[in-house]
């Protein structure tokens, strides 16, 4: 059955154009003009854009924070309604149990059956023993190519201490796997926290005070120094402030393999949310914390000259008023994040591209493109060329409306973006060629999504491979 | 007719596959897979590569130098041979004449009867005379979107002062137009020169030491600063060495609108060819000169990084006999500059992206996708996508050959890359769908290259555009 | 006659104490404690600070602009009452005539009678001619070791070209003699002086808006830059910016012997003294051009760090009524410069040392000890140490006053620092033994001031002197 | 009794002339020429450099390595021997234990009795218990005003996390103390010498393998910023490569409080003679480890250029045969640290003064003066001034020798100078006016040093007291 998306405005990293897009299947097989003929069937999509489906590579569907747990994959829904069709999954290593079989085990208790969108996997270095270092030679083979370390969060399961970054990062090179690092100074925050709250200052807002933008420079210098002396690849995520954006872009101008994302929110809102009255500065604590605005221009400016090449959510879905009130008497208690996954094409779509911030190619690389590079899983997904996954968005550009909770599916009481305007709809969604989304509706069943697999150094383009002494093509041709 | 190139792997500057690419006459209609049905006929690129026709934006057919003349667009099926199937030629002033008549005389009179590739041009202000920048807000309409100043050469008719930019950056703002510079400081060089003649060092050897790596170093920062005085973008052309590289990385860091390309040359030869024997070094004697090793290997970063965005040739065909002789016994007499533009792509292949250097879809970036956006022709050029002209290289990566100017359709009787490897042969060009070059025989004819228009403020991809205050969007979407 | 000057807090560029100084014909002697067994006489100092005597390295008794001249060396006593005992005069080298010809023409004809302070000279290149470069060899041997060359203004007979600047600075290296610049771009400034008249903008305002900071920053970067192709050291007179500031800090880390001061005013006032209304601002016009509230916070922290290491007064003693009018239409037309020499320590003690921002070792370093060491004249000059001049200033910080002109000695009709508060007051004031100032009172003649020889090579304190290749050491030990 | 040391060149950091100084019992009390009249009895200087005794700010009398203890107090007659009249000694806090008692115990039970140059006392932060760093607001009322904390030596009592780290920073701000830093990544070097130990590589040259440059450059970045949080003053000590170096430099650019000294050994020595045969490599273990020659020239041009603001010597008095050799099959095991007190004025007058690299001032600057300063010292140490102690050297430049651990007084086998050249002999030196040293040799008795009260902040000069909000002047003038 070959179906033919006709006449929309076709764009995608490097050009635009008004065509059609031909699926056979679960493939784009064709793009061009006027290719009824060898078409089943049509799809007009006159007067829209056609974008290739999102992929965030920073979602949390599975994340405990002081034993309150975040909404699952049941709610994956939301990120296709909002035009992502891919997300990747960070899976905490469970104490004295492998990095993949923690995530294989949850992938077939769980996750299989609840995907309605496409996922693949980070692991998360949890339990720093020497049998941990030794599997993440072995994670590629099972199409896991990321290891995670968090700096920050002092005294939790999922802290990383300098030894084990390092050794992460030595493994992680040997095997071609990317190590990303959640870069903020544990024992700062963990000083400043205790300082506060011994102070009587309780509040959301002192989330902010308690881990400045300094704690999260000084984690990303020293991390790219670690990386540095491991020779390795390192990728620093949801990066928030103008001076650590320098620090990762000095690092590549001085030829190291060092790269960043932001997220949605760092480019919107600012620490003024966190102090929103009766407690719904709870619904902004998120890790690191919101900055000024001077950081948002600074990273608009980031992403909008590849110093910084993907933007995810960090999405988190904690309830407001069962999960974040925990911490009404000591913000330290407050579950650490925000859900964002099916907000992220509308936002960057209208505070981005129509405001002149990013080009629309821009916007596609940072939304698609380049994610799925950075996971490997370039050879699928993340952009509408020939051989494809047929996962493509269909935009209306002329529709509008105000963003609310009351239309989210993401299973939370709040959003961040609540008010926001959102300038276009997200009209049709396909995932491999099946119809997911349709006039706004979500229309795709639990277990829609499978497993994608990450190619090894998915994040060495060119000049990393070189840097590191790989060959740099991946893509062999035939005789 | 509709022609389809079947079963190449086709690189763009974002993906490549293997597939098809169908041409209706002038114009690429479609790429997919198994598209033989709606082809009249196919031709067979089975284990070829499938790329965009070069775009070389810096070539000179009709430059001059005390007298002696280059080879002119008689000569442009080297070009098209070498898989480059536009160029960008830089017209002289005439005194007392306008730039537009300069070049539309020359086009009427023989560009248009010779040219063998797509052309567009530049104007290069000699003149400057308060009519001639009041011209450059009509250039646009004309299809001229670039001027150029040199800010070497003192007491030549195309040298500029500080005054003649900063009035041509002013007004080349306002109108759209970019514009590039030529930078080494004209004083600097002048001194050296004398002092060296005067001191009877006469070889082509002294041409490099005359002209130092940094008396471009501050040219380049000069004319930096005076773009941001004039708040204008600028394009630095020919950058040779590593310290200038960085100089405008730096000003693209600050937010400033500055861009530069470099040439073959600068990556491949080094001074060291200017000391070969027997005049021998007259023929690697242009301007600026070659650096050293360090710089070649900064270049490649520079460009495998998007630090630099295009490689150009600054092609001039002067003969070694007949016309670099002139300097035989005063370097400072020798005609500037080198043939190239035949070589362009199968040194890049063989030295970049076979070594690892560059990907082929950096390769493709650099060659052609930004080099038409840099002169506002990529409307139609630069890339292989729907709607672009049917400018296609099928490259054979299997055959090899020693590179000899004896098999040189340039016109001189010498080659910079005598004796180097080149890996892969052009086996096809198509021009508009024309077929050029048939296993590697040029077959097209005089005037089959036509004049392409250059889109004001092509230069001005986004994030530039924002930079100074333009929408960001050329297309607009049909309702 | 030995004269001791006791019980005073004794400040050098190093140290403080309360002691005596010892002082015998034109010579300190001794510093010490109790030394009255030694002295004919003494002069209690009790409660007061005991200063070396200042040099101001800039200041301008023979300028002419537009044919509009300052007041003379008859007005120096103003420097002396001041605090300044000794002043470095720029003389403009008339056209056909030599550098050391036209100063020493004038020393005889009127300096030598009329001097009341200390003096040295910088000669001017004005006439760019091949015998102006060769002089500069010989320069030295007539107690002239420093040239300076002016890049701004356009048309004026002391302008200066690339080529001019780049001969002086290889003749001058050669010499030991150090080339100053006053830098900014002239052919900018003259474009926008053009507009901003032609659009009928001739208040003294637009002073400011026709050179801004970037004229000044290109042209230094442009002159560190020759300088550094020269191989030569470069003093950078006059800095206004940070960014300015910067450069010449960033050379120095580069290891270049490139060094700079600033001026009083540009610490103190800033561009909206232009605004002033009824031609006020005209009092203000001097270039370059006063700058912002910010530039003045990184200039204080640029002499509190040493970034530049002197601060001069660029004293010019022009009438607002008589010759600051002839610009009432235009603004072009008022002579450049303000007086100043006389507050310069009165302003760096009350608004440096009393808030902290300098020490009182870092302003006689900055007023005194380095000044002297620019220019050569730390022979005898700029330190209260034994051998040195009895050149001191008793400065007694528990008067204090308010600046009016009406106070002045400088002999023109307005002060820039009118109105403002001066905490100390300049007690007494010493030249090589002789009182000069009692109580406030100027109580010498004219002709009291001699002409104070500048040794070669003076800017080139040790790690200049290590980077261009000389012996560090000036002064032999005896055997 | 007063003394006059005749006719000698005395050099200060600002100046030098010849004459005479006047010691009154133990201070100094005059400088000047011909000031015989004035003292009971004369010392004849002719021909000598007079210079102030030295500071070394960084000495190890009381240091343990598992288990093995440094040479005391009893060998500090080296230190005097060597022109160094006062030094600072480090006190590694005792367990349970506060850190003054911890010094003033072993102040009153050894050093007190045996001291023959004069001390004060660092206190190194070994218990990081809440006590400790309250301890630190009451260590200036007892003379202590630095703490020290190692971020090396995992495992060892001594080493600090990043907790201590910013508590000290914090609680020394308050006090007035100046925060002393040994910056290198402990987990980094456990990592590498684990590996290289399992490998076998046991050899001393692999102690500079574990602990390569960037170990060191991660640690200062990391300490610059903890400081920068904590908004206090940080001091580098051993700073050995140019990257670290550059950190320090950009820092203080950028306005923050960061110092920073060399050591001798890291100017002369660099990782070859760690490759000596037959663990003659041992002795040149210290930490950080020897460097490169770059690193060598880059540190040369920091002191020269004030970028580092002092060379002390990290003397450590292990001997090689029966204390290193504790190491000979495992580098880790060696002593890290080697002796130098007694060598510093020698060879940095040899290979720094007399090969132009720095100047006598400068000289006098690193050696002396600001150490000083940098230890609240300078009230009575440091310079040749009126009031200071008569801490004097009288250095001989005419004599030569070649340097030979058999005529050493610091108690150990070896010296890492053994056969270096040292051009000038130290002739006499007094201390507080006894004269200890005469002809060479040593005269004085246990028990001539006494304890030197450290002012608080002294680290902070003009800049950094404006940085840290305190006002500038510490020495008030009488009424």
């Amino acid at each position: 059955m070959r179906t033919l998306i006709k006449n929309g405005m076709i764009v995608t990293a490097v050009d635009e154009f008004i065509g059609d897009v031909l699926i056979d299947g679960e493939k784009i097989v064709a793009v061009g003009e006027r290719l009824d003929s060898i078409a089943d069937h049509t799809i007009d999509a006159q007067g829209k854009y056609v974008l290739p489906g999102g992929v965030d590579q920073h979602v949390h569907y599975s994340f405990e924070f002081k034993g309150e747990r975040v909404r699952g994959f049941e709610t994956s829904n939301a990120a296709v309604a909002g035009g992502t069709t891919t997300v990747v999954e960070f899976v905490n290593q469970e104490q004295g149990k492998g990095m993949a079989d923690t995530i294989f085990d949850m992938d077939k208790n769980e996750v299989a059956r609840q995907a309605m969108a496409d996922y693949s996997y980070h692991a998360v270095v949890c339990d720093p023993v020497d049998t941990t270092f030794e599997e993440i030679a072995d994670l590629p083979s099972k199409g896991i190519s990321t290891v995670k370390l968090f700096m920050a969060y002092k005294g939790m399961a999922f802290h990383s201490d300098d030894e084990a970054l390092y050794k992460a990062l030595r493994a992680a090179k040997e095997a071609g796997v990317t190590v990303m690092v959640h870069c903020e100074n544990a024992d700062v925050i963990d000083f400043l926290q205790k300082k506060l709250i011994s102070e009587g200052k309780t509040d959301p807002y002192y989330h902010a005070e308690s881990r400045p933008a300094m704690v999260e420079l000084e984690a990303t210098q020293r991390v790219i120094n670690l990386a540095a002396m491991a020779e390795a690849p390192v990728y620093i995520v949801h990066v928030t402030a103008e001076d650590v954006m320098k620090s990762i872009r000095n690092a590549k101008n001085e030829g190291l393999p060092v790269y960043g994302e932001t997220c949605v929110q760092y480019l919107m809102l600012d620490e003024s949310d966190l102090s929103k009255p009766d407690f719904e500065g709870a619904k902004y604590v998120l890790s690191p914390a919101l900055r000024t605005k001077a950081d948002q221009n600074a990273l608009w400016k980031a992403v909008g000259n590849g110093w910084l090449n993907a933007i995810s959510t960090d999405h988190c879905g904690f309830d407001w008023a069962s999960q974040k009130h925990m911490g009404v008497d000591d913000f330290t208690n407050i579950p650490n994040g925000a859900p964002g996954v099916e907000n992220r094409l509308g936002i960057l779509w209208t505070y981005g591209v129509n405001t002149g911030k990013i080009s629309r190619q821009r916007f596609v690389d940072l939304f698609a493109t380049t994610p799925a590079k950075n996971m490997g899983l370039d050879h699928c997904k993340g952009h509408i060329g020939v051989g494809m996954d047929a996962d493509i968005v269909l935009y209306d550009p002329n529709e509008s409306s105000i963003i609310s909770n009351e239309n989210s599916l993401h299973g939370v009481d709040y959003s961040t973006f609540e008010g926001y305007k959102q300038e276009g709809k997200v009209d049709k969604v396909f995932l491999r060629g099946k119809l997911m989304v349709d006039d706004e509706e979500f229309i795709g069943e639990k277990g829609d999504g499978k497993f994608i697999h990450g190619e090894p150094f998915a994040l060495c383009f060119e000049n990393t491979k070189e840097a590191i002494g790989l060959n740099q093509s991946r893509v062999e041709l035939p005789g």
